[in-house]
């Protein structure tokens, strides 16, 4: 067991797009690699890198001293953690598990208390930043879970984020994700709403965002998906699938808070309706179609 | 009649918050200035650095080359503008007309309209950035009117901004600074909601913003009301009576477009329902009140 700064033995399940930069961070950092990902084919780059390939989630837990999770949902979180295959059950003694996953409070709250119960530590470290973070090893990187843990992740983390913040124990980091989820919401509301009102009233839209991007109104949506979208460039940085899913975990959550958020309940209806109209593989700025014409 | 850059005689009416630190920067910069305001008494520092006192808005403009107004309501607007004692009978031949208050682009139109039936010309030029903005004249200035009056106005509304960008004919101004408010409306939902959500689930939310404040969840709105409401400070950077107002207009114009933005719709109820709770005084941030317990 190794809870030092040197190189570890890392597993990283789910090779997405994000999961695949990630990963390839912490191989090009010195680790030793062990991955698996549903769709075999997309760990190729990283074992032609050095990385080494094994058969399924539990397999990885099996190799590694800390198993690194990125995949889609809170139940392929659940399917991958659980069970006799299951990551807890097959992690080496003393491992240290990280679920990178946006998924819900209560299930890292599950997965911490159950890989106490094996003597193991885990964290829920969701991130934000997006595949250009991802690949610019950039990401905000949001952990829950306790403080030994999250000083034994840190170098680890160091190689994928630049802004590593532990927000409290374990599901904090899912709740920071799901605030910062909750934030863009409503905000990509209004960067639309505003943009549309532009073009329908007749204003040239990029000079409006001449006029009102360094304000009061700005922010890093408007001023990254408002030429986007006057562009007409509708193409994924994050889909809207993906937001769909965040903002259902929020909204459940904030309802099991007795917290009633309309700006939210607005934003994932709209997002729904995209979805539902086969926009789900499209950018989150797609939105703006909602009020385009 | 003067259209140089040289020193003009400047009529200010209207010396709120914002329009006194406006007109001061004129009268610092060399104008003679001459000045009205409903509650006399808010013009007294001005006069003891040499404005002149007219003793109605007619008067002002009987006695100034370019009339700047900055007050509150498109009611307002429309009272001291028209009539035969407004300002558009009694500007001087050759006159230019400034209304920097925001108001409704159809307002700024007729305006516009009745200025040049006298041979003046009229912009609408309303302004964000605030009570700060104001007093450090870094203003952003969204104007609208004919390109001619737009050249001549520049070197006066250098004095109070420094963001100035001509969005178009008469109403453009207004427009813009409507898209700014609309943006504005829907972000402050976002900054709110995802404040709230983190308080409930038991988060430390200044340690929240640390992780939030700089990604894609960020804005002006978020890094700087965001500590305010966190320390509970909802003095007015801008009034809730004033946003409330600004919506209403942009409301009206959104349904004239024939255009549903249901995030203004709903951020405009939560602020009247706000200032009908007695808030209409508080800064914008208060909008979490709606959500805190």
């Amino acid at each position: 067991m190794n809870h030092s700064n040197e190189r570890a033995t890392v597993g990283f399940i789910g090779l997405g797009i994000m999961g695949a930069s990630m990963a390839g961070h912490l191989l090009r950092g010195g680790h030793s690699l062990h991955v698996y990902n549903r769709t075999a084919s997309r760990a190729e780059a990283l074992l032609a890198a050095g990385a080494h390939w094994q058969d399924s989630p539990g397999a990885v837990a099996a190799a590694a001293d800390v198993v690194i999770t990125m995949v889609g949902t809170p139940d392929d979180v659940e399917a991958i953690y659980f069970g006799s295959e299951g990551i807890v059950a097959r992690a080496r003694e003393g491992a240290l598990l990280i679920d990178m996953t946006t998924s819900s409070p209560a299930l890292a709250e599950r997965i911490a208390v159950a890989a106490a119960a094996r003597g193991l530590r885990a964290l829920d470290a969701p991130v934000s930043g997006g595949d250009v973070g991802a690949r610019e090893a950039k990401l905000s990187i949001m952990v829950g879970g306790d403080a030994e843990a999250f000083r034994r992740a840190q170098p680890i983390l160091a190689l994928m984020g630049t802004r590593i913040v532990r927000q409290g124990g374990p599901g904090a980091g899912q709740h920071t994700k799901l605030c910062n989820q909750i934030v863009i919401a409503s905000t990509m509301l209004g960067v639309c709403e505003g943009l549309a009102y532009a073009q329908r009233s007749g204003l040239d839209a990029p000079t409006v965002l001449e006029s009102i991007g360094g304000g009061a109104a700005g922010s890093f949506l408007l001023n990254n998906l408002g030429p986007r979208i006057l562009r007409e460039d509708f193409a994924p940085g994050f889909m809207i699938d993906h937001l769909v899913k965040d903002l259902r975990i929020a909204h459940g959550e904030s309802e099991r808070l007795a917290l009633d958020l309309p700006g939210l309940t607005l934003a994932l209806r709209q997002y729904e309706s995209l979805a539902e109209g086969g926009e789900g593989r499209s950018g989150t700025q797609a939105l703006y179609k909602r009020y385009a014409r």
